[in-house]
């Protein structure tokens, strides 16, 4: 604690302490919560005697800054949001605006065009939430993971915790190239980088192959961190529409007619937002375009695991096997990630690429932020190699392909003339679109009001567009609740529907989300 | 796994599963040590007869390209090396290099040029290496971190698992602002951002502030993948030299004359290589530069728990407080890490900044990686908050304490006239000059033959330069093992100096490094 004493001063020792944590406190400094020093350690810091110091805290808790724990210390008030708006801002004497990248300046104009529509919707009790596409943590197997990672740190824990090549622990990168055959994609261990989730992934493919004014086709709509990362890199996008069954070949050929793009990125399988799959046949389609055109393609991957039907669904096609299975021209680059099988917040992934490319790629990783965290990674290995990963991911599809089905019947039987949706086989949502001229993000505080929430569609979109959509998450909602939410969002666009001037009535409601 | 049996073959069905087994463990795709599907599994996917895949595996033993362990498998037989030249280079069709982003090839070109120089050293048996900048990990409290993971995960590790907002774990942070007021920087927590140890600090800065063509003033010499950083960001550096106390005011007052760079980065504290630390009067005349030209500086922050030494010592002033202690002006941007204090394995760090400038590395982290790992997060925090790093910390500062005062008592008994070194004061090393015209990296050859190692110093250099220093790092040495390494490398430097043309010595042993 940094209290500077001015011992000529005809200030008492004990009002000098108090009334430096006291600004410290009311600054926010020292936050809500947070235990001051023991009293014999500051005093002896400070050297002075201990009396001193405990009249100081006395003070400050009188003064209900502080609070006393008998046995346990003295720890900061906590007064909710009062404390800061006491604290002149310290936005600098710099004008920091004027010194921002373009990159910066790109990511942060696109982030805000889509701020009101992806912003999180608040928890109210007995709200149900279609919004954010994450997995379920009520299936979370912590425990077996706990068990693993203290194992692991038992047994390799002072290598885990020191430096680490780049590339990552090797047992993780054969195992992946072990696990990655299962769906026919043949890569060798060195061809594996690991990296911290599919966004750290994508980010790194925008450094190493994008230089502003870079053209970049991707998904309409599509995942809209991937679109905010190309944006930055100063790329040009490219938006290809989706049809019933996945990306538009007829239009990407259109596309690549008139524009030579660096890359296209898509999710070919089990599709964010829309849970589409593209077909077998479109798959073929869409390599023998790539490669005529030698256009790299960023697969987004979702390893089949998560699948949960198809038109064909019984067949050796279906799900059909990634791009990168039958990329032999060797243009595809695969990012996978354990955040949707496994748990998003360990924040690991990894990218399978031709070795010229992987090479620029460990470099930007290095650069990046030097290397994954061993421990993490050699956690997660041993988690596979008892065949826990298998057990979790077969419970998970089971529920959630049971609350997928449950989702797709009430939509059918809820939802009012007018409105469609796409036949999800996988992933975590669908694409919802209301009746021609009705906006979503403008429906959303009725909805909100009525106890159901989601999100706008025009996130997913490139550039403004998909207004009339939005996605409805069925990966972590209870099964139960999930026909009851549909009744009530039914119910907010049946509402709307009914009104005699959609259009005006958006104008109206179009607010910021709170 | 992917095995495509021909039922109308003649070729018998092991056989055909046999080959393709074989094919890709030749091909280095089933890696040395893999364990192969259990019979049973493969022979319930390929719907064939059990015996049939054992009949195969057997095979595949009697060939030598697996082993049979009874009662757990049978595992891919490890071939050192030879697997994988069986397989043709999946390179790809396309010319990868002409897709390469400038940042790419910028960040290339510099890892090339200093590639020789920062190879790793091999780990030959007696050798004493002074190279890596490490903490040493037989140092490391490995078991009370355990303990202390375990009861996260046990407590919290539901929501440490899910994904987690951008800005970090809020006790940490508010743990930070706590800690770094020990050391007179007074930050709320909300001007803290967690990010991936200090390189992705840096990364996140430059990403933010450069654009190409900035101008980047930097001490030389300085940590090498800063350098890399702000040349993958296209900045033009300009080096600024160090005098006996560091960072040379003068020549930078003449710099911001001519140039205005974008930001300064320096390492006032414990400096790497050299282990020099600002005075304080110069920090306060930095900090007025600084301010008077509108110059960002972005400090690479030591925290003074690994300070060892001064001229005063025992001066309230010494060691001196950051810079950002000071930034009255709030131009001071602070990168701190868990790395040297800790374990760098957890890839741990945090920067400060005014909330402007926040903002906007919040925007570059949520599209680099999302967030970090809060897991690691918050297993950090309950370790700092069991006061566990204190203790750490003390035993670490002594035991290099104790390293460093070795090595410079055997530097000065040890080393001929004419070679010259730091008065490192913290951190983990110290720049050693050889006689004019010696080159440090032709030295490496007959060092490591002499049974030590040593990083050459030019790799810390900006454009070449350096080429008569190395740096020693006396972290990850044996105290008994100082003075013998030291002795060695007395010997080779003696041995060098000796012979006839040194110009030509150099010339003829520069190969590159193994």
């Amino acid at each position: 604690m940094e209290i500077r004493l001015d011992r000529a001063s005809p200030v008492p020792l004990a009002r000098q302490i108090r009334s430096q944590l006291e600004r410290l406190i009311r600054e926010g400094i020292l936050a809500p919560g947070v235990k001051l020093p023991a009293s014999r350690e500051l005093a002896r810091d400070l050297g002075v005697n201990r009396a001193t110091v405990s009249l100081a805290y006395e003070e400050l808790v009188s003064e209900g800054l502080a609070r006393a724990h008998v046995g346990q210390g003295t720890f900061v008030a906590t007064h909710e949001g009062k404390s800061q708006a006491l604290r002149p801002n310290l936005s600098s004497g710099l004008d920091w605006s004027a010194l921002f990248s373009k990159g910066s300046q790109l990511a942060d104009a696109d982030g805000r065009r889509r701020a009101s529509a992806s912003r999180g919707v608040p928890s109210a009790p007995g709200l149900i939430s279609f919004a954010g596409g994450m997995p379920d943590s009520g299936l979370f197997q912590t425990d077996a993971f706990r068990r693993v990672l203290n194992r692991v740190i038992r047994t390799e824990g002072t290598e885990l915790l020191q430096y680490y090549p780049v590339g990552g622990y090797p047992p993780l990168r054969q195992f992946l190239a072990r696990h990655l055959l299962k769906f026919g994609v043949e890569a060798r261990p060195e061809e594996i980088l690991i990296v911290n989730g599919s966004q750290q992934g994508l980010d790194l493919i925008a450094r190493v192959l994008l230089d502003p004014g870079d053209f970049v086709a991707i998904e309409e709509p599509s995942y809209p961190r991937a679109i905010q990362v190309f944006r930055a890199a100063g790329a040009e996008l490219l938006p290809i529409p989706l049809g019933s069954e996945g990306l538009r070949l007829d239009v990407l050929e259109r596309v690549l007619g008139r524009h030579a793009p660096k890359l296209l990125y898509c999710q070919p399988t089990a599709h964010n937002p829309t849970g589409l799959t593209l077909s077998p046949d479109a798959r073929r389609g869409l390599l023998g375009l790539a490669a005529r055109h030698g256009m790299p393609v960023v697969e987004d991957g979702f390893d089949g695991g998560l699948f949960f039907a198809g038109p064909q669904t019984k067949s050796r096609e279906w799900p059909p096997a990634p791009l990168k299975a039958a990329d032999a021209s060797g243009l595809v680059v695969y990012i996978g990630t354990f955040s949707k099988i496994l748990f998003p917040g360990l924040r690991l992934g990894w990218l399978v690429a031709p070795r010229p490319l992987l090479e620029r790629l460990e470099v930007a990783k290095q650069l990046s932020d030097i290397h994954t965290s061993p421990l993490i990674q050699a956690a997660v290995f041993h988690f596979c190699q008892r065949r826990l990963l298998e057990r979790h991911l077969s419970r998970c599809a089971a529920e959630y392909g049971r609350r997928r089905a449950i989702l797709l019947r009430a939509l059918a039987s809820r939802m009012p003339k007018g409105v469609t949706w796409t036949e999800t086989q996988g992933g975590f949502s669908l694409l919802l679109r209301l009746p021609e001229g009705m906006d979503a993000e403008a429906l959303l505080p009725s909805a909100l009001e009525r106890g159901v929430a989601f999100t706008p569609g025009s996130v997913f979109f490139v550039n403004g567009g998909g207004e009339s959509t939005l996605r409805l998450s069925f990966s972590s909602i209870p099964a139960q609740r999930i026909d009851e939410g549909c009744k009530r969002l039914a119910e907010v666009v049946r509402q709307a529907m009914s009104r005699p001037s959609r259009r005006a009535e958006v104008e109206r409601s179009a607010v910021p989300l709170v």
